[in-house]
C-alpha cells in the first residue's frame, strides 16, 4: 500500500482542510462524548483486529517509508523508531487491546456530597473535547495515542511526522474500520492528509476552538515549538532532567542499585537519571558502590573534583554538565551540602519532572518529598518508575510538567474534564 | 488617606516594572507553598483584623475614588459596586474570616495506591504558584481574590480597575499588614501599582513564565480581552447564557417557584436565567403560572406567537433575543420539541454555565443531565445556585467555563495543582 497525500496548492487551502478537520473533529467529539463504554471498547478491539489483518499492508507502507528516509540518509535511532516488523505490529495490536480494557472513566462521579437545603452535588467526570496529537516519526503513536483519546470519549486529530506518513496512513485505515465496525462516526480519529508543515500552525492556533488540547510527543525542538506557539493547553514536558540524590543515610546497596537503574535501564527515556547527588556528609562506602557499578556499566561519569577522587576513571564535568539532558550513558556528579542542598540544587538546575531520594531517614525523605517542586518525587525507587504505565495507569499518551489539569504521567483518566450535576426538588436560592 | 500612584515615563518601565512583580510573587509562592496550614490562617485573620483597624482609612480613600468617578460622570451599577460602605467594609473582613477558616487543601491526598511491586503512590495537592487577578472597580475584589489565592499557597498579583485604585490600595495595606503579622513574605498579594493599561497586557503575556493563571473578575469585554490575548491558562467564563427547561412532566408550583428565583431572585448575577424553553407537549397549567410569575414580578417576557397567546402582557420576542445575555429583568421564552428540543436549543444557544431542567420524568432529567454539555446541570433546583457558596466551596474567585482544570465555580481547591509522591523500599524498574 502507497498512500498518496493530497497535494495542497496554498497556504490558504492548508488553512481551509485543517479548519474543516476541526468542524469534523467537533462533531464527533459530541456524539463520542454519549458513546457508552461498550461501543468504545467494542471499537477499539475492532481495530486490533484490522491492525492485525492489515500487517502486511502496514509493513509494506512502512517499508516505503524506510526505504525513502534511508535514501534522504536517514540513520541511528530515528530510524529504528520509524522501522516496524511482525512484532511491533502484534504490540500495536495488544496495546489497543489493553485500552480496551481500561475502566472507561467518562461517567465516574468524582466526588458527590449534600448540601444543608437537600440538593445532592455530584462532580462527574467528562470528555474534554478534541485532542490533537502532533508526533513524530514513531507510527505506533497513531495507533496508541487515537486509542487513549477515544477511550476517554474524545476525538483525536492526529498529525504524524512526514517521514512515517505511510506507515500512519495504513494505520489510520485499520483505526477507521475498527470505528465503523463498532458504529462510531469515522472523523473520531482523523490523520492529518497533507505533509505541510503549516497544518502544524494551524493546529497549534487551535483551530478555531475546535481543538481543546495539544499532546506533542517528540523531540525537544518539537515541544519547544509547541509550548512556545501553541494557543491552546499543552500536555508536555520540555525535558526530564532528573536527579537521584544518595543522602548520609542511604544504603549502600539500595543507592547503588537504584542509581544505576535510574540511569542505565534506558538511557533514552525521559525518566532517566541525568545528574546524581550525594550528600558531603555521607561515608565513601555509601556512595562508591554507585559510581563504580555505573562506570562498570559503561557509563560516562562526570564530576568535580572531589568526585574524581573516589575514582579515577571519573572525568571531569563542566558547569554545563548539571542541568543537562544527555539522554545518553553519561552522568554528572556533585557533592552537596545534605537534603537541603539537594533540594537548592533541583530547584536551580531541575525540569520539575521526577527527582528521587535514597535515604533511610524518614525526615529527609519527608522533606524532599513534601520541598521538591516536580511532578513525580521518589524516596527510595528509581526515576525511571515515571510511566503511566509503572503507576497503573494502563497506558500513558505521555508525561506533563505543566502545573494545570494534567500533571505526570497523562493517562486516560488525565484526558478528561469534569462538570457538576445537581439534583434538587424544587430548591431555590435565598 | 490618598494613595498616589507611580507615574511611569514610558511602556518599557511599566514591562520592567512588572517582570520584577512577577519575579517577585514567584520567590514568595516558593515560601507560600511550604507555608503551613497555621500560619496562612493566622495571616487571614491578621488581615480581617487590619481591615477593621483601618476601614476609616479605607472608606476616606473609596469617598476619594468614588468622587472622581463621579465626577467623571459614571453611574448605576457601576458606581454602587465600586462605592464602600461601614457595613461593606465590615463583610470584607468576615470574608476573609470565612476564608480563613477553610480547609487548607494543601498536602491532601487526593488519591493514594500500592502497586504490585510494593511502592505506594500518593497524588497530593500542591499550590499552583502564581495567580493574576484583572478586576475591575469592585475594591472588595482584593480583599477576595488575595484571601483566596493565598489560602491555597498562591502569590497573588492583583490589578484592579483604575477607578477604584485608591480604595484597593487602602485594602491591600491591610493585606500586606496581615502578611507580616504572620512572618508571610509581603509579596504574597502584591496590588499593580500603576494605571497603564500596558501592565493588563504584561499579566497576559505571563510576565515570563511568572504568571501561571489569570482569573478576570468583570464583564463581557474584560473577559473577551483576557481569553482573546493571554498567553497563559485563563478561568474565567464570558458569559451566562442560562437556561431553564419545564419539561411536561414537571410540577406547575416548582416550575414557576424555579424559574421566578432563576430570572429574577438578582438578574445582573452570571446564573440568572436567560431563556426558558418550554416543553410544547406540555399542558398550560403547567407554564402558565411560570409565565404570569415573571410578569407579575415586572419582568419582562418576550416570546413568539404561542407563547404570546399564554398571556397578552408577553411582548414578541426577536431572533437576536435567544443566546443574549440580558443581565436585566427580561427573558426569552421558547417552545421546544421535549427533551430533546430543549438540548439541541442548548447546544445552539448556550454557553456551557449553568442549565436546569424542571420536571418529575426522572427519564427525562438523567437524559439532561447527562448529556447538556454545561459546568454545571439542574434537576428541579434553580440556576441561581452557581456559586461556590452554595456549592459548600465556602468562597469562590469566579466561575469557569473552560474544560481544562477548573470547570463550575473555582473555589480553594480549584486554586490548587498536584503531584506524585512515590515511596518505595529500593525498587527498580525492570
Amino acid at each position: 500500500m502507497t498512500a498518496s497525500l493530497k497535494t495542497v496548492d496554498s497556504t490558504s487551502s492548508v488553512s481551509g482542510l485543517m479548519q474543516d478537520i476541526g468542524r469534523r473533529a467537533r462533531k464527533a467529539a459530541r456524539a463520542l462524548g454519549l458513546a457508552p463504554a461498550l461501543q468504545k471498547e467494542k471499537a477499539l478491539f475492532a481495530m486490533a483486529k484490522a491492525i492485525r489483518a492489515t500487517s502486511r499492508e502496514i509493513l509494506a507502507a512502512n517499508e516505503d517509508d524506510v526505504t525513502e528516509a534511508r535514501a534522504a540518509g536517514v540513520t541511528g535511532s530515528f530510524l529504528d523508531r520509524l522501522t516496524l516488523d511482525r512484532k511491533r505490529v502484534a504490540a500495536m495490536a495488544e496495546g489497543l487491546e489493553v485500552v480496551a480494557e481500561l475502566k472507561d472513566p467518562v461517567g465516574e462521579v468524582i466526588s458527590k456530597w449534600k448540601r444543608p437545603n437537600g440538593m445532592i452535588i455530584e462532580r462527574v467526570r467528562t470528555p474534554i473535547g478534541v485532542i490533537g496529537v502532533i508526533y513524530e516519526s514513531r507510527p505506533n503513536v497513531t495507533a496508541d495515542a487515537g486509542a487513549l483519546c477515544l477511550k476517554a470519549g474524545n476525538a483525536a486529530i492526529l498529525r504524524g511526522g512526514s517521514d512515517s506518513h505511510r506507515s500512519s496512513r495504513a494505520i489510520h485505515a485499520a483505526m477507521v474500520e475498527g470505528l465503523r465496525g463498532a458504529r462510531l462516526p469515522e472523523d473520531s480519529i482523523q490523520l492529518v492528509p497533507v505533509r505541510d508543515r503549516a497544518a502544524v500552525g494551524e493546529m497549534l492556533s487551535g483551530l478555531g476552538g475546535n481543538i481543546d488540547v495539544i499532546v506533542p510527543r517528540g523531540g525537544k525542538s518539537l515541544v519547544a515549538r509547541v509550548q512556545e506557539e501553541a494557543r491552546v493547553p499543552v500536555f508536555a514536558h520540555l525535558e526530564g532532567i532528573c536527579h537521584v540524590y544518595i543522602d548520609k543515610a542511604a544504603k549502600p546497596a539500595m543507592a547503588r542499585d537504584i542509581v544505576l537503574n535510574a540511569k542505565m535501564r534506558r538511557t533514552g527515556v525521559c525518566g532517566a537519571a541525568e545528574t546524581l547527588l550525594i550528600d558531603i556528609a555521607a561515608d565513601e562506602n555509601i556512595y562508591k558502590p554507585a559510581i563504580q557499578a555505573l562506570l562498570d556499566a559503561g557509563c560516562e561519569v562526570r564530576g568535580e573534583d572531589a568526585v574524581r577522587a573516589v575514582d579515577p576513571r571519573v572525568r571531569p564535568a563542566s558547569a554545563d554538565d548539571f542541568g543537562k539532558e544527555f539522554l545518553d550513558a553519561i552522568i554528572a556528579v556533585r557533592f552537596v551540602e545534605g537534603v537541603e542542598g539537594a533540594m537548592a540544587h533541583i530547584a536551580r538546575y531541575g525540569s520539575q519532572h521526577t527527582d528521587a531520594i535514597v535515604t533511610q531517614d524518614k525526615q529527609a525523605a519527608a522533606r524532599f518529598l513534601n520541598e521538591v517542586d516536580s511532578a513525580i518525587v521518589l524516596h527510595n525507587a528509581s526515576t525511571q518508575f515515571a510511566d503511566g504505565g509503572e503507576f497503573g495507569f494502563g497506558a500513558e499518551i505521555g508525561i506533563a510538567t505543566g502545573r494545570m489539569h494534567a500533571r505526570g504521567p497523562v493517562g486516560v483518566e488525565q484526558l478528561t474534564s469534569f462538570k457538576y450535576r445537581v439534583r434538587g426538588s424544587g430548591q431555590t436560592r435565598p
